[in-house]
């Protein structure tokens, strides 16, 4: 174990008051948390700082959530979306999220899963994470339909939007994150060959982030535009209350949206720095809104400066803004990604963000800042949502439980 | 800076004195090593032990030979091709190198390159390496037809081949690789765009490896089979014969064979894990051939065991092994990759490895190696070439030079 991982980190993205306050509430288990070594996030004993590199970690599979919504990002992901064949009802469901989560309880601990074949490939300290979820299709096999969590639908269409079906919809989703690539391609396959007898791969999507600097300490990390992104994900009390359902089976669980949204660099690269700024009303040097001094501090939206306010009225970061929603907020846990195809014979490479975000209710949350988003914001010139899917994230589970077990149990 | 960085490693992949051999003999300038830590390779002080953990370094750009040929591996891997445009001509290119060359020196060192148009994304110890080389299309331009490097020529049709001309040929190549994905699109996307009035992208590849173990220790990695791929690379003085040239202009440089070789992960999981270490000649647990104790472990060919030869007639390392192709090698530093594509509107999903392979002359050393495997390998049975291509690499360069300056200046 690397030494300079115990070390205090200087800003945690979760409060740790806030996740401990929900682990006593809850009570399911143990805590999402680091195994051997120092504990992340929920625990019964006092909590620790977080370490200060976040890379190479084992984390517990089991815990109030399921290991990737309030872990630390790791470098590279997978997001894998299923459709259900005919024959899969929910007892079958069941039998698969059984399996699920053996493979799971077993990868994340970096070791092989039952009937392994790439054994090797399993490997300790690669912070792997997996994540399930229910698309709107589960809720359609017979029996389920009444257990439709509030809030839970597909995002409606919107005027920006140039939705390519690949890229749309699902029954099911692994995510699986990790920092490496080989490790994230070896657990994705055993979950996907496990998954054949009940659904088909429908599509998947690779991304990466960098959530370190470059003395390896954790930070917010950049999308692909340069930007620093996340800075203003809740924290604490804050963060539960968004994230986290309260609604019947799903308590303890979230929803989750997921966008693929193209970024177009090369026009991008044409504007100013200046309009670059203006477009979000945060600096590109450090994140910190343009009214202030730090990447942490809030937006001031008053703020005047020559007449006009600092902020655009147009600037993404004040249409997303909770005051100007309502104070709806979500946990955003974006991806970079870069895809390259072949379009008439030429090949064409794209870049954007797979955009990931959280919380308790997909009507009342995510929806209606899209909605202004889709109406306003200053970023619609370079960005064009390409994708979208929706899934029910059940809550975690404990030793000898298996995720989904509120729901099919 | 880590400390743990600064404890030997167990196992060098490069043997220290061969590497400082070369360097006096050569005495290009610098050395490709690390900058602000210890030294890795090349140096006029005695070389220090190289570090435990490789993730998360700056090396130099400059030193005799290119980074990324004798560098340790990094995480992540793009490798871009390019055809050149009808004007440019050798005077064209050789402006397109100072370019590229400036770009190099400012994104290995952490800075922005000139014009960046996204400066936060040039990051600090990502371990970044980006290496230049020339495919035969060069050689085609007025005047440089003379400098066709001794053996430099196309790889000839195998039976095996499923060549696509997607993933075939190219006039120049970029390489980069870092720790860090995002590091290393922003770093491809500024030599792409620099590119831009001489050479069009041809094609992208994207890869990956794990260079360490769950302790951070450096080791030789595995492909998508599980295999330990790379455990009989050349090394010491044996890995400067085989991989530098010393043909004129060439001299200090090298010759690259870029193959994608499609893995079929499904029909090699079907095969028993005796078959599957028996067409390798190794273990699978350690990398360790059939006949001896540890992975660093020369094969016994000549070894029997009930009437045959423990390492079979067909196995690859029996036929890829030096002492049957007349002591011709070369130094592999291969790539997983996953692809996605939509073949009529359904998802295809593949897996393989970017065979990169570096070597003195192609004609003698990769073309009959290859010619051999494609006769008897037993691997072929789940391997696929679907690529192609071989560049030259010119040698490195020092401060105040630029790559490809022995040929273009
Ligand atoms: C490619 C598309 C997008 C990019 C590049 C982008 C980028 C950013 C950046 C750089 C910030 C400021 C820093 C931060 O707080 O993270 C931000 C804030 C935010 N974004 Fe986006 N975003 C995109 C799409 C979206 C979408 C589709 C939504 C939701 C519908 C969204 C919701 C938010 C929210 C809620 C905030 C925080 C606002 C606050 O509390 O101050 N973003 N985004
Ligand atoms: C997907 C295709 C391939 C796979 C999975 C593969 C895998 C391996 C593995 C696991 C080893 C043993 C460990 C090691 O020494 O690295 C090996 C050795 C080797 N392979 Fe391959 N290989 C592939 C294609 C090729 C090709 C196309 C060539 C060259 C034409 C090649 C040349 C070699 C050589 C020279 C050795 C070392 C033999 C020795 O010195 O003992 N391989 N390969």
């Amino acid at each position: 174990m690397d030494p300079a991982r115990l070390t205090p980190m200087p800003t945690s993205p979760i409060s740790r008051r806030g996740l401990f306050g929900y682990a006593g509430a809850a009570g399911v288990g143990g805590a999402a948390g680091i195994v051997g070594g120092r504990a992340w996030g929920l625990s019964d004993a006092p909590t620790p700082e977080p370490p200060n590199r976040v890379l190479g970690q084992d984390y517990s599979p089991y815990g109030a959530q399921q290991a990737g919504i309030f872990t630390p990002q790791s470098q590279v992901a997978e997001l894998v979306a299923f459709d259900l064949l005919p024959a899969t009802d929910a007892s079958a469901l069941g039998r698969l999220m059984r399996v699920w989560t053996g493979d799971i309880a077993a990868l994340m601990s970096g070791r092989p899963a039952a009937g392994d074949f790439a054994p090797e490939l399993a490997q300790a300290n690669v912070s792997l994470t997996a994540l399930v979820g229910f698309g709107p299709g589960v809720f359609e096999l017979e029996g389920l339909g009444p257990s439709l969590p509030a809030g839970f639908q597909e995002i409606p269409a919107m005027t920006h939007d140039r939705l390519e079906d690949r890229w749309n919809g699902g029954d099911l989703l692994i995510w699986v994150t990790a920092d490496d690539a080989t490790s994230v391609s070896h657990a994705v396959r055993r979950l996907v060959s496990d998954a054949r007898p009940f659904a088909s791969r429908r599509w998947t999507q690779r991304g990466f982030w960098r959530p370190t600097d470059a003395s390896g300490a954790a930070v917010t990390g950049r999308n692909l535009f340069g930007q620093v992104d996340g800075s203003a994900n809740p924290k604490g009390d804050v963060l539960e209350e968004t994230v986290l359902s309260t609604d019947g089976w799903l308590a303890g669980g979230t929803q989750l949206v997921v966008r693929r949204i193209e970024m177009n660099l090369d026009t991008w690269d044409e504007a100013t720095r200046d309009r670059q700024e203006a477009s979000m009303g945060r600096r590109l040097s450090d994140g910190a809104p343009l009214t202030g001094e730090s990447e942490g501090d809030d937006l001031d939206l008053a703020a005047t400066a020559d007449g006009s306010t600092v902020i655009a009225l147009d600037a993404h970061a004040r249409l997303a803004h909770p005051s100007q929603n309502r104070e709806r907020r979500m946990l955003r846990r974006g991806l970079n990604y870069t895809h390259e195809t072949v379009v008439d014979g030429a090949p064409v490479d794209t870049s954007g963000l797979i955009f990931c975000a959280f919380q308790a209710n997909i009507a009342d949350q995510f929806i209606p800042v899209q909605r202004s988003l889709d109406q306003a914001d200053a970023l619609n010139e370079w960005t064009t949502a390409i994708g979208s899917a929706v899934f029910v994230i059940p809550p975690g589970f404990s030793e000898g439980g298996y995720v989904g077990e509120t729901l099919l149990g």
